[in-house]
């Protein structure tokens, strides 16, 4: 079976790429650059990540389709603090998920596919609705008519948290120190935004540390 | 309400926009230049309706997302014909629908409309997976749920066949001269491809002639 993973270059989808490998996919990686702050130092991570697997990667740039969508992810202060914090509402950029999923669901079919792989997960629920399970099972049954069960769309981690996550990408080998979680636009992540904070607790409740180096 | 609707430039989406401008919505159009053959006569036509109803009219190119998706419609012989015919499965651009609603989806989410409007209807079913009713209550759910409520999509001729929205654009007074349904490649339309064969049908079921010159 061929599988797409949709890899931002942060921790959780590099673990649900070595994830689907460990089942068996033949795997191919889909990045976008979609305009944001911190998203070309996301892509290089994705990028890695995939040539540490020796998987295709293609990025697709969104710059244009995304341009004038309202976020402060694209245009705005990036805020500190945890995922739950109502500033962190602000680094929801519209309809994301729901367009990342339906693009690679698109070349899913071209590329005779029938899995579409996503790293959402618990952590993001409170904040993204289209990483919630309302969303992904009634997205998951959209592709699926739409697609005319030639794609379906696969969350391994979409009720697990963080912590979680760490502990099976752990166990599977996931190079963690190639990945990129932070929101800030700069060489070394900062360590303090929602993104940087949730991952530095899960790997604090693994009793790990993060390979990655942060910034001041 | 704000409303933003998929403009193709085809009959049927034109007669969306009229339906939308008479339930009192506020209206934007969006449509998409995807690369294939015809697609950009689509586009001016769609750009025409819209500056006809004195809608703003914005066109997204997803020419770089959607290369190398598989489809004659992007790169190989359009076949004539009815749309039922096992050939003009060939038309089929992978996930087009899915794509193209998700995207309106974020566009609608910023720019505070609450519904998103589409063009389909029950002369698609047939062909496109994607324009069926079980992929439009299912992915009306995903986007309701990805966008937590702020954005709906609506599809008034979702049931209805390509005769009714004739019927229904007459009276609304739609301007069927401006738009352009062929798929061929050629700035008259061909009058025999299984899209201009539909339309013709559509037309003369009214005992209507379709004000649009026909190539040879």
């Amino acid at each position: 079976m061929k599988a797409i993973i949709s890899l931002s270059g942060g921790m959780d989808s590099a673990v649900v790429l070595a994830e689907a490998l460990a089942a068996e996919r033949q795997v191919e990686a889909v990045g976008f650059f979609y305009g944001s702050h911190h998203n070309s130092y996301e892509n290089k991570a994705a990028e890695a990540v995939a040539k540490h697997y020796g998987v295709p990667f293609r990025l697709i740039d969104l710059s244009g389709v995304m341009a004038g969508f309202k976020s402060n992810l694209l245009d705005g202060e990036v805020p500190e603090g945890h995922y739950e914090d109502a500033s962190m509402s602000k680094t929801v950029v519209p309809g994301r998920n729901i367009i990342f999923a339906s693009i690679v669901t698109g070349l899913a079919w071209s590329r005779e596919a029938g899995e579409v792989w996503l790293g959402i997960h618990s952590g993001d629920h409170a904040i993204y609705p289209d990483c919630r399970p309302g969303f992904f099972w009634a997205m998951k049954r959209a592709v699926e008519e739409g697609a005319d069960g030639r794609v379906t769309l696969v969350a391994p981690f979409l009720m697990n948290s963080k912590g979680h996550i760490v502990r099976r990408g752990l166990e599977l080998g996931v190079p963690f120190g190639l990945t990129r979680t932070c929101y800030k636009p700069q060489q070394k992540p900062c360590g303090k935004c929602g993104s940087c904070t949730e991952r530095l607790e899960a790997f604090a409740s693994n009793g790990v540390e993060d390979p990655v180096e942060y910034g001041k």
